[in-house]
């Protein structure tokens, strides 16, 4: 697996509209792109620090895993996963990582934010740390 | 406040030896340096991705806050901080913050694994992330 570089981290947040502001006038960053990302039943909201991402998530639905997320977390939010770019492709990085004997929560990639092609590995095989490989299908 | 990129991101693990070989064998990163610091009661190991690295942290003592996130997270390791690269001094950035009306744990900046001078904001102030400037004193 050749991964460049950490494409965003994703932060949980009770409130998008608390935190944007605090992204934006206290570490001085600029959100580009608001994004609903149905599927997942999350909003999103992005800003980027040198080559990486930050994605601020808010559940749209309590079964959202961001919702789960913040609920185990005492109600407030954190960092919820860190997503690393792969420059040979997601399905086979997928491949990878079953043939070396580690367990992934996505069999196969799926649309994530932004059009990337994403999957997640399981906790179980990253030492607790939720960790998302993802590719830009346009690049 | 201005931050150049994210310096690094700080994954809390129960232990080393079994965190190290999945970052290196999974993921196919290479750990450069392993660290002990005595101050925050943690053992440090260190993988360059991209601009930023992964710092893994094992509790040295039940006291660490690393054991501390590992406790309130079922005993499992996690996400734990997100350092931002500040280019004009944790000092100053510390008086932005507060200025602003945000929180901070740390008044003054502290020394951090690999001399750097690190400071913790508030995790009030930050929306539930705990947020870590540093900058390098030797740049």
């Amino acid at each position: 697996m050749n991964i460049s570089h950490i494409e965003h981290v994703g932060i949980a947040v009770t409130s998008l509209e608390e935190a944007i502001p605090f992204y934006e006038k206290m570490l001085g960053f600029k959100c580009f792109a608001i994004e609903e990302v149905a599927d997942q039943k999350v909003k999103t909201a992005f800003f980027m620090v040198g080559q990486t991402k930050i994605e601020l998530l808010e559940a749209t639905a309590p079964e959202s895993a961001i919702a789960k997320f913040i609920e185990k977390n005492g109600g407030r939010g954190g960092i919820q996963h860190i997503a690393f770019a792969v420059e040979d492709g997601v399905a086979n990085a997928l491949a990878e990582v079953q043939e070396k004997g580690g367990r992934v929560v996505d069999a196969v990639p799926r649309k994530g934010a932004e059009g990337l092609n994403i999957a997640f590995l399981h906790p179980k095989t990253t030492c607790g740390a939720l960790v998302e490989l993802c590719e830009d299908p346009n690049k």
